[in-house]
């Protein structure tokens, strides 16, 4: 499979190619406005043609190129049905597969970060969104957010993966680009090891974050796929 | 083969681990000062043992962390005969290997954005160093840079490999994470193509950057491993 993983650097968000080195069918997932140009000369470069533009979650901190890329390529767009984003081509549920290729991304709804996030599972990746970062978790204040939900989303969706499952977020702050089920597991200080669903809420509500700057302006954008209206 | 690629955002520098998944014997390329403490916690839970300290040359923009993780570590520094590191444990002539486990990681001498530049190869990837850049080329305008030779390393030394060949530089300034030989020679808008060297220096000589910021200071605390005399 052709794979290729990108930086937003404002935001430092992934964005994530996957590719079908035959037939050249491509999806691509949590693409961002402002680097669209950026993604669309690569796939072409690639020699790649975009099938679908999957979004984990309705972003609350940059505007998806979801629309965009939808207006330039034709390619559909997908996201969970929870994340009520009524401008999309596709509406995702729990268990549901995109074909690209002969490779399926399978979609699992992993509720937490927002009520609507799901993760994403194709040959020995999950791309987790904004659900479980490496050495970190999503926040859980905003957008219908739950620790305990994260909390069972993590524990039953994602640890429950083979340990070498490569996990790719949605961001990483750090410098990191990917993390395994192994070391989240063992080292992730949030949710690893014997932490209880008690401890974890605790450590989430603990948090006190600062409002994000970005989230007026970016939640109602990607309800309309990153279009705004004129 | 454990494979791992961080980013350093100030400076835009990629740090490589690679790791042999039976033996854990490791290697670090191009570490940076300010992220020894992360990258040598990101070893350790990995389970790895570093073996060697590899530096593609004598960087003008961060300073190694070369010096600083041999002390914490005991393993050893590698880098160029040509890049006249006297401190260096290893000094790398054309052709040397480096044995990690049951992989080669093996220098070749690609002078042009210094005079000590080498490139490493392992397992179908080339680390590039400052020489090839995502469609684009380290400058040529300091420490022995020379355009002609940086067209010869490029051309001689990294295009020659399997097309297929995936290239992980040490910088990208856009968000891309990594290229093949097969995109460069398509793409690179300086020494793709059908570009002549006479064309290739025309361009890097027209190139006009700024002095760069931390030069002053980089290039001789490089010199000395990184560790800057009391």
């Amino acid at each position: 499979m052709i794979f290729y993983q990108m930086i937003e650097s404002e935001t430092s968000t992934f964005t994530y190619i996957l590719g079908d080195e035959s037939t050249k069918e491509a999806i691509i997932i949590d693409s961002v406005l402002e680097t669209v140009e950026r993604d669309l000369k690569l796939l072409s470069e690639m020699g790649l043609t975009l099938k679908y533009i999957v979004d984990t979650h309705v972003h609350a901190d940059h505007i998806t190129g979801a629309g965009e890329i939808r207006k330039r390529t034709g390619a559909k767009t997908a996201i969970s049905a929870k994340a009520e984003v009524v401008c999309s081509d596709i509406i995702l549920n729990d268990g549901d597969e995109l074909k690209f290729g002969s490779y399926t991304l399978k979609a699992f709804e992993t509720p937490g970060h927002t009520n609507g996030c799901m993760s994403f599972y194709t040959e020995g990746m999950i791309f987790s969104g904004d659900v479980l970062l490496i050495r970190g978790t999503g926040r859980t204040d905003f957008q219908h957010g739950d620790p305990g939900q994260m909390y069972q989303s993590i524990k039953q969706k994602i640890f429950t993966l083979p340990l070498e499952t490569k996990i790719y977020p949605a961001h990483d702050y750090k410098g990191f680009t990917y993390s395994t089920v192994a070391l989240e597991k063992q080292f992730n200080p949030r949710i690893g090891g014997e932490r209880t669903v008690e401890q974890f809420i605790q450590i989430m509500n603990d948090l006190k974050l600062a409002y994000p700057k970005k989230i007026d302006i970016a939640v109602p954008a990607n309800k309309l796929c990153g279009i705004m209206p004129n």
